[in-house]
């Protein structure tokens, strides 16, 4: 019996998939402290602080920005149940799983969704959404800055531009991108933005930043239907974060002890160089995969740094190439995702996992798998460009 | 600046409330350990053996057994959102806030909600729900197992019996019982049970244990709408903690290992063990309680043993004393909610929290910050009498 419930033991892991990402020691270490309670004068100072660090990595100064206490699809559901009431109209722009994933959740919600479908892998362009706006006058728009699914990075400097011209709210999936790339909530006029920490914040998974503009809380007020959701309802999530304290839901404290711990490593760091981190590392490991003949799955110009989606040599086994890479290595990759299941390798370079040596050992342990299944690749190719454009910056 | 966001150094608190209870230096211990990927073979063993522990601690053979990525609320929204259509008739059984919560979820999930009440303290008698159910049909019959709000402790037995002759679905909410008092889902043939782990499991909060029937699992997959929540779908759930193992949305695996560590804890002391310690010390305070002349709130022969309401002399100032308790002697007690604002408290006894040390503690500084401001209690005698009781067994 004492057996079948072994003391928790599990191997140590280098996390380079779509995520988690490696948590940092200093959140591990913060996640044992001992717990005050949720209404404990101390914790409501901890969420204050925790919210001021969150609105610095969001780019913006909107009052209601606070963790939602589910992982990262609990702040899609909480983006688009707030937002949108029974019968609104609703553009979802869809370059991959996380957009699909979107028209589901809006459609759950009673939204009429209109898309704006481009190949997986590509971003989707201005006028694609001008032309659909035209055609499908919406409420919302909504789109996913960096597709977990495919490795692209969305622009979206124009398409604010053009949905705040159409008079719509801006909804935008930042679960990847945030804490690794510029997110710029307040500049871009995102009225709606959340993320998850297990990605480029470095924490483990559980909670769900979300920030929204004045006008979208504006938009929340005056809902003529309740939200469907309780549990999400953020007029009444915001009365125990905001200056009333008032009792919604025990908040997940130890999670937040985690997350409060991973953004002052933020702040610390700095937003500028963390981004030139990920930048340096992601650049480092498009080219050492290139070097090696590999073909990246997202569109030139436009690929993260963060996540980075490379297709298999035709005839590789996907599956039994990641259990070797898993097993002996202790390396984890991700698969492809729906229409790239079994055909591409997703690999995570966000937040304590962006580092050079992940980038190198990654390489390396790539090269050897694939070419002892065969895989013609000159030695030491992928990690000498790696270095040569590490050197370089 | 670095003084704005300062390092982690919450104050060591005794956490008597109603939830979170202290958590287990095992428990947080077991959430320092690095993480290994939600998709990884070894945390899929992990996520196998914690549904077993699961089902152990609800007396359940139920395949569908795990523990929803939310708190306890995220729970109660799962069990009303997967169970329950628009237009369904939904009976809730109303003894205080938590059951006042049910009818506002379940009327968020389209159902046409009937309501049986009774007076805040009180149980609900099983003659009402009969005459309820003869009066409104319904699919669904919901009842809270431990009132938070009032330390009532209701008995299901017979309910449970009216309500399948009914034909209904019966819905049980044990996010303070579970770990703390029986919980008979299989023996009583309740259909749905949810619970959370910041009560008597010993964990921080974060995750919401659920356990659902075979009945309960064949009305969700002959739903005719979609569950109106994505994240919350127990259809899409199952098939990521099932033999599939599709992902769906990423498992919080550092709550998960806290999860696994507090069930560990529970299956080495025995639930008959756990049930024995909650039930001795509960019944010590409440002695010692009412030698202090204080009076509980909650019917008499239905108090729970883990969750004590107690009333406060006319003319005490509630928040001040809490302050006092909080503040010099670090313990917290929890404060009335709803119409019992200001005028109860409520006493945690659950989990780790639930031992003789803190018995004597919380009477000790009870007797003394009320003696302070002028209630008349004779010295000791609240001590006194819990001692004999705990001597007692």
């Amino acid at each position: 019996m004492a057996d079948a419930f072994p003391e928790l033991a599990p191997p140590l892991r280098i996390l380079m998939g779509p995520g988690p990402s490696d948590v940092h020691p200093r959140v591990l270490r913060a996640m044992s402290t001992p717990l005050v309670g949720h209404l404990d004068p101390e914790f409501l100072k901890l969420t204050d602080a925790t919210m001021e660090l969150l609105r610095r990595v969001f780019q913006t100064r909107n009052r209601l920005t606070l963790p939602v206490s589910g992982t990262g699809s609990a702040g899609m559901e909480a983006a688009f149940c707030n937002s949108v009431e029974p019968g609104d109209n609703v553009l979802v722009c869809v370059a991959g799983l996380f957009g699909e994933r979107m028209c589901d959740v809006a459609a759950r919600c009673g939204a009429k969704v209109a898309r704006v479908d481009v190949e997986w892998g590509r971003v989707v362009e201005p006028e694609q959404v001008a032309a659909a706006l035209k055609a499908h006058p919406a409420k919302v728009v909504a789109i996913v800055h960096a597709e977990t699914s495919t490795g692209a990075w969305q622009p979206l400097e124009e398409i604010a531009r053009i949905v705040h011209d159409h008079g719509a709210l801006f909804l935008v999936d930042a679960v990847t991108s945030l804490g690794g790339v510029p997110v710029e909530v307040d500049r871009l006029g995102i009225d709606v933005c959340y993320s998850g920490t297990q990605k480029c914040l470095s924490c483990p998974p559980g909670l769900a930043p979300i920030t929204l503009s004045d006008r979208a809380v504006e938009v929340i007020h005056r809902r003529k239907t309740k939200v469907q959701s309780w549990y999400l309802d953020m007029s009444m999530v915001e009365r125990y974060w905001g200056q009333e304290r008032l009792y919604h839901h025990t908040a997940p404290i130890t999670a937040i002890y985690g997350l409060y711990e991973g953004l002052r490593l933020v702040h610390e760091e700095g937003l500028e160089a963390r981004w030139a981190r990920h930048q340096r590392n992601g650049d480092a490991l498009h080219v050492g995969l290139m070097a090696m003949g590999l073909e990246l799955g997202a569109q030139q110009g436009h690929r993260l740094p963060v996540l980075t989606s490379v297709l298999l040599p035709q005839g590789v086994d996907d599956a039994a190439l990641r259990r070797d890479l898993l097993t002996r290595y202790n390396l984890e990759l991700g698969g492809g995702l729906g229409q790239l299941k079994g055909k591409a390798w997703r690999i995570g370079l966000m937040g304590h996992s962006s580092s050079e040596t992940n980038v190198l050992y990654a390489l390396s342990a790539i090269e050897r798998a694939l070419r002892e299944v065969g895989v013609v690749i000159p030695e030491g190719v992928g990690i000498q460009h790696a270095c040569a454009r590490l050197e370089m910056g």
